[in-house]
């Protein structure tokens, strides 16, 4: 098996894993967060206004953390800057 | 056993161990918010259209994330730029 | 062993292995999210419809979870575009 | 061992281990489901045939998970599309 | 050793753990259903017939879950579809 | 070793893991309902009659799931059908 | 190292490991009954005839799950069925 | 290394690995019931002697799961009756 | 490697090992028997005696488990009977 | 298989999986934090303003841990300070 | 690599492993009971004694698990009855 | 493989994975940190000067944990003073 | 690999894992009983001083099961008495 | 690969997961007290004095657990003792 081959088997195994296993903490993050406005509005239906800016603001948070999951795995698959040592070497 | 064969064996399996796990938790924070919105929804029936409406928002969020692993997987088997390494070395 | 053996026997066990965690998530979801129609009913008999109407559009949205599951494994057994590179090569 | 051997074994044994671990998710969704149910009938028991209907549909969805799994093991111990790569090559 | 002693050994020890896993499921959630039925009982005694339909309902789907498994290792113990490729081959 | 010793030694730990691991989720079961059972009967000693009723069904419901086990590794171990190719062989 | 020690010594572990995994199951299921039934006696002191009754049931039916485990394993210690396969073999 | 080293050492190795599992969970058994003999003496002081005997039987049946590792383990040690195939042999 | 080095290293492996996973039950279990005692005699200081004498024949019963994992271990590192066949083969 | 490629392979995988598993905390944590927030902005609408600081706050130190993680991958991923001893060596 | 080599680095490895592990249950056990003693004091502050008391037998008893882990690894680091066999052989 | 890529290797994978496990804690503490402090905020505003202090000083001594994991590891990557050691030799 | 190596290197990552380990227990249960502590002091602020009396001794109790894995761990590191058997031999 | 490169290798990756895991436990414990605190000064703003300097107290000693951690890893990395046997061996 080629050198190529066995870095770009690797990378792509590790791309599909780390990505299913990267959302699983934002998923839960947000359920919980969702969870709580929900209680929250339910018991408290006229502060809806704040309840939703808070809601919006955490939930951009907890989507960064995915989002950072998401370019490192991009970097990986499109643009992996350690890919040249190998082109080269 | 050749190069192409490794590789397109191990892509395949992680795919579908890939959305396997990647499903999980995004299907617990969905079942986390639903029941919050109809917990909520049991205790202040005349709130039905903000929880609703925060419930949706919730939904497509989480959705999201288990639209991140779903294409990660779907650029593995149909069009994995690492592929184009392998083909030319 | 030839490498055709090789990949259809990986793909067959990650198929059905990956069926089977993928609709634990979507289980457990619904479970929650039916219980808690049940109970939300169970306290606001009269809140049925509202009520109903969510819990189906919560059951619709875990549902396509599982979907992503199936149709990616669908895919693997019957139309891996991965197949073509080892039959070619 | 011949290439036959060794496909038509890990197929047997997946497809065992596949139906054990999948039904897990539906049991326990089941029994949460009935749980629930069996409380709301003890709290509003003139409430029994909404109860009863919502239940219904809700197992119907949770059997459908368990379903997908049973087909796909059955697909895979009955008619395995991936077969005939190997009784060709 | 001969490759039907390597088949029909591991066709063996999948149904012993395949059958010793698969009822996990339905015992925990039989265990819940039973229990919520009982603690119905205690709750609304006159409600005691309305209760032992929905359990009945309740069980016979969950124990439909451990029939699947069972099934699946008798025709793996008795009837493997899968046989005849090595017998023949 | 000879194929027979490899064939037996495996099915006999096989059977002794999975009897060892069967018993774990009827036992829970039975405990959760037992345990429900007395906690219904000290909440309403009257209904004792249905409680030891449902109780009893409910029992030997998980009771069966028990069973299921103990008779595959009984085939198993005096019995396997799977043991004719060997000798044949 | 001969056919017959390779066997004897997986029994004897198997054996060990087995009836040590094996109680664990019945030893919590007991413990959560007679805590139940403690309980029960404390909240309901004259029901100690109906509750004492309920609980001897309870344990009889458990204790049987670990006398199944016990069975499997003498048969396995002093009179496995499989060993005569080797012994002829 | 000799047969009977190897069949030794993995005998003691089990012993000592298998009473230290088998007694967890007899531990935990004894633990929660003497811990709600306890919590019940504590909210029913005059009942004690009712729930010393209940504790009393229940100790004895959850130490009797607890023997029966002992006894397979001491039989292991002392007198293997597989040990003679082995000396035999 | 001697036989005798193998053995007395695994059985002083497994000694070590073993004892620390022993005491874990039996000291969770004395943990929740204290507690319980003193939230009991928090409850009802004027039961202090009942309460001591049922908490020292339960910790007593529980230190029995650890005594039976100690003997275990003391049997092996000191006159293992099992040596002889070695000593002696 | 060269130096580099076994080097890069390796830190690209480790760089997928460190991301994915370092998120896991910080996303709990907001999940949490943010939870909190939207109930105390329910109990006490008129706090908004220093909850809303303390969130602030709080899901910056929470942040600046995902940040570290984030920051150790990249320098592995673009700037390795321990490449050049490969390089040289 | 010799014999002796192989011998004590087991053991070592096995006495800083097993110390590590052995004192997790008795952390726990004690910080339960401390944590009890100090609420009952809350409690019934006019009970310290008895509590005190309690509460030092408590801590006695479970000490004396960590001790007996102490003492097999101070056994198995400084006189290893089981050295002499290889020592000697 | 030179001595130089498996040192280097194995040191950029550990500071990898080191950096998201080290984080792990950290991010638990603080999310139960900021969490209570938000909830006694919501119960007592007016003691939000001496909750914020608390919980600065509790968010700092959190932080300094994680930093120690931060400084190990960029020493690791940075000034492994272990390194000179395999420069030397 | 010389044996001294190989036998220090073991030490080495035993000592450093064991450690870690270690602290584990008595961590979570330092942190139980301060966090009691604090509950009881909150509730009985006029008991402060046997509060304190018994955190105390509580702490050095647990802090004693730490000091029993240093002092193994130096032992090791420091003053191994098995590191003569390899030094002489 | 020479010896010290083994040495240096091993130790560096158990210096680097050694402090991850090594502050979980003291981040948790530390989470648990302040969050503690923080419900104590919410439920009692007047013992705000006893209240900080227990935790602080707690803190020390929770943080002295971490602290041993760090030294016993700062050792290996910098000034391991063992070192001496193979630089002079």
């Amino acid at each position: 098996m080629s050198d190529m081959t066995w870095f770009t088997g690797l990378s792509t195994v590790a791309a599909v894993i780390g990505i299913a296993i990267g959302v699983l903490g934002p998923a839960f993050a947000m359920g919980r967060a969702i969870s709580s406005a929900l209680e929250a509005m339910a018991r408290q239906p006229e502060a809806e206004k704040s309840i939703m800016r808070t809601l919006f603001i955490g939930l951009a948070m907890i989507e960064s953390l995915a989002i950072y999951v998401l370019v490192i795995i991009l970097i990986v698959l499109f643009r992996n800057p350690l890919l040249e040592y190998i082109v080269k070497g």
